[in-house]
């Protein structure tokens, strides 16, 4: 068996990925052994939507990429131009009508010692799949399971170092549950992959950013589009408990956008159907997804 | 550039590696970008010392390998006898008289999903590096920086996803300082890769095992040692100002075994020099790697 061996047979067609500079074959793509990123979690991630064929909010995300590799002391082995260049060529490569663009970058491979190496090489890599966003059959409204948030207290960080978020994201799939709702002592932080808002008297709730919680990009857009629609904004955290009493609640992300959340564990939000509020967010960021990206 | 580069060449010459089942030289040695040891973290791992040659306390090593594989759920891909055979050959073959040998274990490749796939590929892999332990220039004691513990609530599990140590334990290199002292409020936790202990009217003392700390091999031998020698043994927490003004601190792990601690930042612990206790200590646990080895 071939160390760099592709992924198992339930996934896609072979794409094309990207690693430092060069387009392989997705079995060729791959990093030693000594990668601090395998052997640390010493990198950081962003996804981007791709809608219509086109990256959606790819300068914000790579802004973000920006702060979470200086938060690291991670020298950036790319500027934002050449990774749009990387994420558009590679979309366009492998089909991508709607989907995503993952990268990442580590501090690369080095003998292993906790400490930065003194001349770091970075890993950088990216890759795509497709995915139906705009038509998501969860947009009736997903599930949520509670969970502490064992996460570490860096959170504002993108870093790959996420078996907190793994462990909490496969509690809710066994759960039956689409998503986790992470909290501290009963105050929601945020989803396992996702930041959570509630409706109330017709206001949308989301917690502050802190060093608690990911700056969602899609949270900013969408407390950008409430402001424009006129809908009340209140950057505060919530209870689990205000969350299951609330008009509405919903969640965000890169690849889900915005998605109801109609049940929380055994107790159903309100009527247990997508809310009005949630509805006209969903559909105010559909529509400018199809506006930038036509 | 090849996505499977050797390691820098500040590294020593080609060693073998082992993955997967293969013995292959390092710069062979690569996993693909989608092992989730990469994308999350999603990984446990063990570092046993060699001395003479051979390996020391290798069995218990394996044990909390195994404990780490259960606590996240990862089958796991070889068991304890297969690893003690995979160890002591890589051991022999890369000629290691006195070093360690590393081993890795990954929920493997999979399209990238945060929750676990639902046929998991585990990757494992091992390398090994030469070290001095039993002459060690830190031996004349070492300092320690303090900074606040970042870290993850389940400390208790050896996992990969460690961007928390890492920088905990750059901020102590840039410090001058040998190790990190993690501090939850004051109340010290462990070191960036070691367990910490002071020494208090002839007794050590060392935190109680719990999700805050992760229960060191070295730490149950030197508490069996000390117990051998009649020394009083406390399981309790103590703070950075009780270490500070502590008659002796000292550091254990696998590949450092016992270090005295002399300074803690600015300030100096004791008269500064080894104490009478931490070098008892550290005699009888190196007579004991001599004898275990021979």
């Amino acid at each position: 068996m071939s160390a760099c061996s592709p992924i198992p047979s339930t996934s896609l067609a072979m794409r094309t990925c990207w690693i430092n500079g060069a387009f392989l074959p997705e079995d060729q793509a791959s990093v030693s052994i000594f990668d601090r990123g395998l052997l640390f979690g010493d990198g950081v991630y962003e996804v981007a939507a791709v809608v219509n064929g086109r990256l959606l909010d790819a300068d914000r995300h790579l802004v973000r990429l920006e702060r979470s590799q200086r938060e690291i002391s991670l020298p950036a082995p790319y500027d934002s131009a050449t990774w749009l260049d990387v994420m558009q060529a590679l979309a366009t490569q492998n089909g991508i009508d709607e989907g995503l663009v993952y990268l990442q970058v580590t501090r690369g491979a080095a003998e292993r010692d906790f400490p930065f190496p003194s001349a770091p090489k970075p890993t950088a890599f990216a890759f795509t799949r497709p995915k139906s966003m705009r038509e998501d059959p969860n947009a009736a409204g997903i599930r949520l399971h509670v969970v502490p948030d064992q996460r570490w207290l860096r959170c504002d960080i993108k870093s790959t170092a996420m078996l907190a978020q793994v462990i909490a994201k496969q509690a809710a799939r066994a759960a039956g549950a689409f998503e986790a709702m992470m909290h501290e002592d009963g105050v929601v932080t945020e989803g396992g992959s996702s930041n959570l808002w509630i409706v109330r008297d017709g206001a949308v709730h989301t917690r502050p950013t802190s060093a608690d919680i990911l700056a969602g990009i899609t949270r900013d857009v969408v407390l950008e589009l409430a402001r424009e629609a006129g809908i009340p904004v209140v950057e505060r955290a919530f209870t689990v408990e205000q969350a299951c009493a609330a008009d509405e609640c919903f969640m965000t992300s890169a690849t889900s956008f915005v998605l109801p959340v109609t049940r929380i564990d055994e107790r159903t939000v309100a009527t247990g159907h997508a809310g009005p509020v949630t509805l006209q967010l969903r559909e105010a960021y559909i529509a400018r997804a199809n506006r930038l990206t036509r």
